[in-house]
């Protein structure tokens, strides 16, 4: 496989992630001011992008048309630039790309238990917890979280969680997303966390994502390295390899 | 619908849950010495089982020549009784029986996200906590989560967790569940918790369920009553219900 | 020792308790009623009062004047009434009386905890999680535990907590007792719980304490008990008990 | 102040912790192969030494001959160094010396309270967390927590946590460290945490402290300049500046 973007500091996380994975080799590494034709002549089969959405899509272009598989984490990708990339895909049947906006399998996977389980509790909240530094509350994680369990349970008839409150100090109850509380915690000596706490009669579930470094995205990066050889085509997000 | 066993304390915490119920309306309840024919003359569509080993293959069998769909928390099923259910489910085509060992929903929930995340994850241990009456250690639940993430591992070709524990203290690192660790607190004030940790580089996804109340089972049962009208034939385990 | 209101709930859980206890001996009970002089005649040292601010007072006056220690759960005691209280034992030397307004050990050395530890941390926040037919957010204790929190930041010349936060979806930060921000979650399922959580560059310290279940004054109500016999004159509160 | 080995890993976190930190001033550094009386001819005050064990004890002898406090991370502080030390500043009056094994706030504190706590609970129980690297299990500080536990709870008279096990998967109830339990995660995603859980009747509290940055000590020895002026005289461990 090879990395373009390979000097940035993601792409250096990754490089370190194959030399540590033992079915992975790095065949070719390609930095701004380098040529992409590296990987042609190498005969590199997947090559990752975290680039930048200046140069992703000359990148994608290419690789597409070389029949190089893509793992893309480059941000800034809108409906019409999805559309061009199916279309190169299109005319090389049997190469895949993924490209995913969040790489950290915990992550999506939290989300998508929260949304399976949703409609089954009565209640559902959500906390996430940040460093101080945090510009935005709640985070987009935890603001996206609500929206897609606020869904599930729209869909399911199931009605808003039973709340008896009748005083309240302003702001105690979270942020109403949807129909579903959210509270932002701003801690120094937190990075990253989120839970989905879900609760019924006698029982409740929690399902809880930490980050506490910023290479949380390696392993799905990898995953997606070993698993789009086999998906030709566009796939968009790391869900469909996690199953869901 | 109707309850059978109304009088025992699953029998009560049952009818309560049906009374709260907007959806669902109390027919009929049957009890020991009561005539099992009540649940006939007034139309029961759905009953619950809650017995014992000794009477529930004659209820059963009752219900089902009747066009009665059972949901049934009663112990004891093995291959042969539920072959046997089969059997009459097949002369009633349309009936159905639901045969679960555990309605906590949290419970069921928790087992199967762990099994569907295990593979992804370079770590996975597992942390039960309970009341200190409990005679076994580790507990049942936490026994089968941790042989269902061995398998569900085994299955990916994801080897064991990583562990460089190179000095020990005598039990320090739990119990060896098919090389899943499994831990098991004792502590006063607890009733029956479990943790599910998974971690990989960065980032970690814990799933934990709390049973506080030994009630938690009603939405399960419920959940039971409100679909089984749907699923003809015979059903084992809450797992179906809940899209797993 | 003895209890005073011994048929309410409360009462029946004390006196549980007690039986339960190697070390203590019901000697009487009293309910309403019934001839306090009992705990005279049978010779009781001690007696809890889990009675109604009605009666308490006369309570309190008998039993101090026969020399008798009292533990009192009972509410409404404002400055004017300790103020009588103090005037008994003061003409009674060497009979205690211990009034608390709340007898969880676990509540009250978490809310000590984090006073002693508020100064020594850049930030703090507080999580309380109830049941969802509470009726104020946040709760009580919360509220409490956040005032106390901040006045133990003033004294030590701390600032308010970091928070970098711009963008904010209404309450998503929760409420803001004297500088502290309180969450407050309703969930199906849960007691009553809360959270203490304290950050500072690379590391934070977190309090929990659970309550599930309304007997948790039991073990505080047998510490009085067995200490107020040690401590003549009137003591408000639990946390001299514990040392704080 | 100064630092001591000021181009270590340590030393450096350490002079960016004073540069953060707007009440204290980094008036000189001094690393090996440099002069160390560039603190005397720069007025420092206090000094802060993370070298190593075969040059901390001339360096302290300089810094307290010289009336310069000092503040010691350096390991390998026995009986006989303390003693030493103590003589030194017995000649050298006003004169402040702090050694501590550990400046970690949160992971001192959360010690501290559970000692505190112990007595008052039927069960303790304590769970460490740590990167899947790590050699011993359990921690030396989950060790040292659990002793210092069962230390406090002989002193009380308490007996041993209530256990019912009665069949055990071997090491499922973790590691007997004078009677209390301790278990040891290993999980990748993971730094180093730890958790004491203390339960009685309907009620648990547990302590629990989260390091996820090797420059958790900061904030520590940054307390311990600041109060160090104050404290003529050998302190040994933060404790005493967190007043207990």
């Amino acid at each position: 496989m090879g990395v373009l973007g390979a000097k940035g500091k993601v792409g250096q996380a990754i490089c370190k992630g194959v030399e540590d994975a033992a079915d992975l080799e790095l065949v070719a590494t390609v930095d701004k001011d380098e040529r992409i034709d590296a990987f042609v002549t190498s005969g590199t089969q997947v090559v990752v992008d975290f680039t930048n959405p200046d140069v992703v899509m000359g990148n994608l272009e290419f690789l597409v048309r070389n029949g190089i598989h893509a793992v893309v984490g480059t941000t800034g990708f809108d409906e019409e630039r999805l559309e061009q990339v199916r279309g190169w895909v299109a005319e090389s049947p049997g190469t895949g790309v993924l490209i995913a906006p969040n790489f950290a399998i915990g992550a999506v996977l939290s989300m998508r238990f929260a949304q399976a389980a949703a409609r089954f509790f009565d209640s559902v909240e959500v906390i996430e917890l940040h460093h101080p530094n945090k510009l935005d509350a709640p985070s987009g994680t935890a603001y996206r979280t609500a929206a897609l369990i606020a869904e599930a349970r729209a869909a399911a008839g199931v009605g808003r969680s039973p709340d008896a409150t009748a005083t309240e100090l302003d702001g105690a109850r979270g942020a109403d997303v949807d129909g579903v509380r959210v509270h932002s915690v701003r801690l120094a000596g937190l990075v990253a966390h989120q839970e989905i706490l879900l609760g019924t009669q006698g029982e409740t579930l929690t399902i809880r994502h930490d980050s506490i470094d910023r290479t949380s995205f390696v392993p799905g990066v990898l995953l997606g390295v070993r698993e789009i050889g086999a998906r030709p085509g566009l796939t968009v997000g790391i869900d469909p390899l996690l199953n869901f």
